[in-house]
């Protein structure tokens, strides 16, 4: 006579009410537990599940909480908020995983005391209810040691002795048994979630990170040199100066020859030319080799320990890829796809070829040798002081060798975080971040309007996907060059630089060509012309005009403001122009209040009332508070919700306000008495 | 080096690609898979998934389908809807369970073809890929037997041979070689969900039922007298002329004596008072008994069968607790609870006490003997001929009781349908419903308002609930006599009874106090005063103003247009006036239009203007249209979506129009020309 339990489990009849408490409608829960929920160091897990049983028992839940899968749980009530909802929340604090889970069970003390005190309001007699809590409380005296036990068969006996009921209905109901009772709970036939969920703490980089993307060979102060790695790291005080804290290297690895690209994507290079970085691997050697025209192994590990002296960390790409010129192709034919001519498979896209890029064949027979490879490349790179990677569209190898490449070393190396480069459909960015990846480009790129822009985020922060996808948003790329950026010239570049840095808390731009400016496409294409990609180039960096100053100040902007350190706190004001975008942004506890106000619009002047979310912010509304624009050091005070503004994108498309309530702040606004 | 498959299932590396293609966020699933969908037979099942992989490799899915749990799986190829979503659907035939599942694989002929195409029309030489295909075609023909083996290898040499390049293009891409590979899909390495979904299949009834409620012992010709079941079996012809196809009967057996309830729940009965027939069980028997003075099992048997001659079901009342004169209390003392005093404990809510009614102690130590008697007293009524069963108060009894009793019960008597009467908190009546309940009250007797009934109704039909959740509507209890009815008078009846079995399919009224539309509730209770769960009462049936006619009739729509006959089609249209309400109905394929516009106002006549979605009727709006209204037998003929629309609740609250197009039907309007 076997029947199922309410977590699905196959029971026989002996245990009715283990599962007469129902936990259900778990959040976070990702696919059921089959994805850990995501978390930097020092972030909360909130954590709420709707819990009940039949009839009107009273109840009491648990959330456990445990680093790693084995070990102690550490319990922390769960408070009750309205239509059978529960939540508790924990911090995490190290890196690695955590586990959770939920636990709860009928609480007969607690609900007999309700109706103890219900029925003495009424003016009942409780008598035989008095000797119903006396038994409920030996109990619980049994599952108690030394003094407690005592205490609990004291309070017992005083509950059935008869005598003074106004003095055994106070004890009964006093704050001595109740402590004393939540602390021994019968958890015997409590109902717990099917399993523990899981979450994945990476450090805080993962979610606050400012990235700059450079082609080193473009680093010569010597136009049409090839640069080197040490040219670059000549660059370094400089990009620090610009507030970046992550540089990014495209590929540094030899370049194949055989069906090498040339100027704009020519299907043949002339001589000279030096070839994609993304078609890896010549006779100098593949994925574990360093570009002899870029250096040496010595020059790239006094660069990244330099980079570190700077505050900067150095990201590698991760071009699962080869020419076909790679050492790979020789000694491991079976790694790629031969052609009933025995010619190797290169990547295409019909009609489109790339014949200077053969794809690895994932399902080769020899699969488990090129997937160990691949993941020892990595290890390879983190030997040499590498810890973050960009992974160039993962999309194109099977999600089973991301979630495993990437369990494999983030068990040695748990602070390694990887980049998602894959411009593809929702469905399969998701799953990518879900099986791991730390960070992922998103379509920020291609939301321009304030509506587009506005549900975009509230897809990425109000949405289950906040648990699993943290966005890192790229105004342009080598590969990704906007109609906005092409035609709004510097006003654009300065807005849309402003709502990447200030929008989401990971950043990065793609540099030189953004701090200059550049917006010219090659026709007909959504990408730069003359793309760095194919040639070197020589940066006037410090042509008047640029951008590096204003970049600089926002990146500061970022960095003393911990309420632009998260993406997941933006909350959208109203105003009246469908041209201006506000939105603020707090930390917790509302210490550091920041509102942003970015005219979209790249030609004309905006202007129009925005809604200030006062009570949200804890201001009072009939009190004045003070913006401080920290972009033009500009200084307001403003009363009421709705305040005016008006953006010039010719001087500058954007207001990044910190917001103080007077009440609390007057001494440091003395110059407006 | 063990690592998880993409559906949590550890593997061991040998077999990458086994979860290369993603099935996820598959729909209809309930908890995961934890409860059945529920269906009756001739509903359509639609499944979703999105359906992806790495990379742009062609896909394949099938939905599979079977009835019961066992044996060969149907096969049905699902259609690719946009953004990596994948649908098919399937209809249910018969009663009991059925099995659903998800399959999909890479498909590489289909890629293949695809890109040949493209390669074909920018001119490029194919020759390589040719023989590429013929490979994957040679495959194909090794699954394959007999004639369609030797035509693949056929195909497959055709495409190899080289030669007439133009004929070999245009057998690759024709649709002999297409169709005869569609027929072998190496399905060696496809995904699929990691374990079979359910559909709980019940008859029709389940979704479309019309229920009325009267208590036997009212049914005396002579005022005073205690009603009988014979008494009952005489008025089952007027029952069934009002429309009414299911009886259901408050509980049938002996009162208990000890603590018997008086008049309007007076906790002291009156000698001769008859007490509540909830309060069940005394020394003639307990809930395999009938109450002596309604008759004998003789009467009962042939009232189910004269009923069952007048289209009517008898439907019979669960209500598992007892009376203090129960035979169980003594055969069984276990089963009860018992106070430190020795006394019984009686159901109370605090302060309130029950005091002639005991709850069962479904934990008693004797829970097995106690669950199995229950489902037992089921059985023995099922003996008796009903199949239909109202059960009081299931949110009282434990969820694991009722998961094991209806699924006992239904493994052996699959037609039998259990409705719960749970007026509760959601989540509790939720899971009844997902554990089992074929139909569910609701919270319509509360929902007045325009918005209140539009927002509800989408939560149940729009929802993942109208997968679970079968609602009932009931205008009127013996227990709730809202707001609305105690000061609307006859047009309010009139009203809620066409929202109640217009909006939902099925719905019941408490008669005769509905038909004749009383209206007097117990002081400073949302209850009839006088009520009938304590006393017998002698209906004046015929009473003139009686709704009995009007009943008749909208039972009548209901019966002859099936959109009346499913609750999941509802849609609302604009009105211009927030005290009308209006909604369409259409049964699949539009051969049905149902228009219900409704005056919530029970005081004034209202009108307004109706937008009536014309082009999802598949109505050219550019046409006039007809439109008929069942109640009060009056036509129109209409233009373009806006129509005007005046309802007096004096006269009648509502119209219920039966739209046609004048193109398909313009021979029914002769009159109008």
């Amino acid at each position: 006579m076997g029947f199922y339990s309410a977590e699905g489990v196959e029971r026989t009849m002996g245990d009715p009410q283990n599962s007469r408490v129902i936990i259900e409608g778990v959040r976070p829960q990702i696919d059921g537990g089959r994805f850990p929920v995501k978390r930097v160091v020092g972030e909360t897990v909130r954590v709420e599940a709707d819990i009940f049983c039949d009839g009107h028992d009273a109840l009491a839940a648990v959330l456990m909480v445990r680093k790693g899968t084995e070990g102690e749980w550490t319990v922390i009530p769960m408070e009750f908020t309205g239509n059978d909802r529960w939540k508790a929340e924990f911090k995490v604090a190290e890196l690695g995983a955590y586990q959770y889970s939920l636990e709860a069970w009928v609480d007969p003390f607690t609900g007999w005391q309700r109706d103890l005190r219900k029925k003495l309001e009424a003016g009942l007699d409780v008598r035989v209810d008095l000797r119903i809590g006396a038994g409920t409380v030996r109990e619980a005296a049994k599952r108690a040691d030394g003094k407690d036990a005592r205490g609990l068969t004291e309070f017992a006996d005083l509950l059935e002795k008869g005598g003074d009921l106004q003095a055994q209905s106070m004890t009964a109901l006093g704050e001595e048994l109740t402590a004393t009772m939540a602390r021994y709970p019968d958890r015997s036939r409590s109902s717990r979630i099917p399993k523990p969920l899981e979450v994945a703490v990476d450090r805080p980089k993962a979610l606050y990170s400012t990235w700059y993307e450079r082609f080193p060979r473009s680093c010569s102060p010597d136009p049409g040199k090839h640069g080197t790695l040490e040219d670059l790291e000549k660059l370094l005080p400089e990009i620090s100066r610009m507030g970046f804290e992550v540089l990014y290297l495209p590929p540094i690895h030899p370049i194949g020859k055989t069906h090498r690209k040339g100027k704009n994507n020519n299907p043949k290079a002339e001589p000279g030319e030096p070839g994609s970085p993304w078609a890896i691997g010549s006779e100098d050697g593949g994925h574990t080799a360093i570009h002899p025209q870029l250096g040496t192994f010595k020059d790239f590990d006094r660069l990244v320990k330099s980079a570190k002296g700077h505050g900067i960390e150095v990201a590698l790409d991760l071009a699962f890829q080869c020419s076909p010129d790679h050492p790979y192709v020789k000694a491991h034919p079976s790694w790629f796809k031969w052609r009933p001519d025995g010619t190797v498979q290169y990547a295409e896209n019909p009609p489109k070829k790339y014949e200077d890029i053969l794809p690895l064949n994932f399902d080769s027979e020899d699969w488990t040798g090129l997937w160990e490879e691949l993941r020892n490349v990595v290890l390879f790179w983190i030997g040499h002081g590498v810890r973050i990677f960009r992974v160039d569209n993962p999309h194109t190898k099977p999600f089973p060798f991301w979630e495993w490449m990437i369990s494999e070393v983030r068990q040695r190396h748990p602070d390694v975080i990887f980049l998602a480069e894959a411009f593809t459909r929702p469905k399969v960015m998701g799953r990518l971040a879900k099986l791991g990846f730390n960070q992922s480009y998103t379509y920020f790129t291609w939301r321009t309007s304030k509506q587009e822009l506005m549900s975009y985020l509230n897809e990425l922060t109000g949405t289950e996907m906040r648990e699993y996808f943290r966005p890192n948003f790229w105004p342009n790329t080598p590969d990704i060059l906007h109609e906005q950026l092409q035609f709004g010239g510097r006003p654009a570049f300065l807005m849309r630089l402003v709502l990447a840095a200030t929008l989401s808390s990971n950043y990065g731009i793609y540099g030189p060509a953004y701090e200059l400016h550049l917006g010219e496409a090659r026709p007909g294409f959504e990408e730069y012309n003359d793309n760095e990609k194919y040639e070197i180039k020589a940066w006037d960096w410090d042509r008047p005009g640029n951008l590096k100053d204003f970049i600089a100040r926002v990146n500061r902007i970022r960095k003393g403001n911990p309420a632009l350190q998260t993406t997941w706190n933006v909350k959208f004001c109203a105003v009246d122009n469908e041209q201006l975008l506000a939105y603020v942004k707090t930390s917790e506890g509302n210490d550091n209040i920041i509102l942003v106000v970015v005219n979209l619009d790249v030609t004309f002047a905006q202007s129009g009332w925005v809604q200030v979310p006062l009570r949200e912010l804890g201001i009072d509304p009939a009190q004045s508070f003070s913006v401080h624009d920290l972009l033009s050091d500009d200084k307001y005070i403003w009363q009421g919700e709705w305040n005016f503004v008006k953006l010039d994108p010719h001087r500058c498309p954007a207001h990044i306000f910190k917001i103080r309530s007077r009440l609390l702040q007057e001494k440091d606004f003395d110059y407006f008495m």
